[in-house]
């Protein structure tokens, strides 16, 4: 009964899915689903990111934070349009809360919207937002387990940010375990290592999502 | 709809979780029901405690993943009993998979039971395990907003391990910020600042943890 009721959900998640795909495509306005544990970096990339890409691209930003604004209030500096969604305590975004706040955007003067899920390694990968594509970010400090140990997310995503380089020699991180673990995943999954922090190896990203932006 | 099923799921979830509690409390064993991000130093926390405790009492785990047996195999030169429950993607641990493993053990002989649940701050605060007390796990690296952004584990814990203190001075970690939060969150909460990989503020910890289990 409980599988049957949770298929009932996603089926009408998929559905709205679609609607907001659609109505994005139509507006040729990208959306990325960026997720990852808490903690591992996503806000200071939105904060690196929008402020190497604004001047070349229109962008917005979606929000998801199970009760407070202190990510948006991170990003308000950039003069972008951001809207934050309040779970209330639940675990992942979904297409309906997506859906409602697409309104708030003026679709037509927009490239690209990221959407910064709840921290959250499980849940997220279950939904489609309607999304473009997913991001998948993991940081050094989580350890080199996480792909084998959260496979879904690494398998779904088009892209992966692996950030915190700066603190791997600090750690016992091992790169040879992670990128093992990841090929038998995802073998073909672009990754970047970056520290956004120190702005290192952030270029190769920011090429390659202004090329996702440009292509679309 | 959505919410009556899950007050249902909940309601049977409780029930069973206080099932577990009654048949513990008879056997005089403690369980600790172990809730972090991925990567904050779960498995390390109790590679470190196992050793140090194991001499004093008798331990037992139960590793919850979604997918594969890494951390048990991490643990497994202890010695000590350890049953590994896969979620099959499930974002946490419930009561009733908890019941069905403790038959695995010899509950006439043994002092504590760590719960080790699946790596995510949101979902696993929403399930009685039918636990003696919830023990929150947070890392430095996470950055110093995990209190205020997800609070509810925050309040249900009884206590927290605030963990990778090592890697403190390469990060922007705010302990002022850290501790403001939590204080309005659950200002009565006792914290252990610890680096278990450098076995930095870990005495504390062992002295608290022993002291739950000679009391209990």
């Amino acid at each position: 009964m409980e599988i049957k009721i949770m298929k009932n959900v996603l089926d009408r998640n998929k559905n709205k899915a679609n609607e907001v795909r659609d109505l994005l495509k139509q507006k040729n306005v990208l959306m990325v689903n960026i997720i990852s544990s808490p903690g591992a970096g996503k806000t200071t990339l939105l904060e690196k990111t929008i402020g190497n890409l604004k001047d070349k691209f229109k962008i917005a930003v979606i929000e998801g934070d199970i009760s407070t604004d202190r990510d948006a209030q991170r990003l308000k500096n950039h003069g972008i349009p951001i809207v934050v969604i309040n779970t209330e305590g639940g675990c992942h975004l979904d297409s309906h809360s997506i859906s409602k706040v697409l309104p708030e955007f003026d679709l037509d003067n927009l490239d690209i919207i990221f959407v910064e899920n709840v921290g959250n390694l499980v849940c997220p990968s279950h939904f489609d937002l309607g999304e473009t594509f997913k991001l998948a970010v993991v940081s050094i400090t989580e350890g080199d387990d996480k792909p084998i140990k959260y496979p879904m997310l690494f398998r779904e995503a088009r892209a992966i940010l692996l950030n915190k380089l700066d603190l791997i020699e600090y750690t016992n991180f091992n790169k040879k375990v992670f990128y093992n673990d990841l090929n038998n995943v995802n073998g073909k999954i672009p990754l970047f290592e970056v520290s956004f922090t120190k702005n290192e190896g952030v270029d190769q990203w920011y090429n390659w999502i202004s090329s996702q932006i440009s292509s679309k």
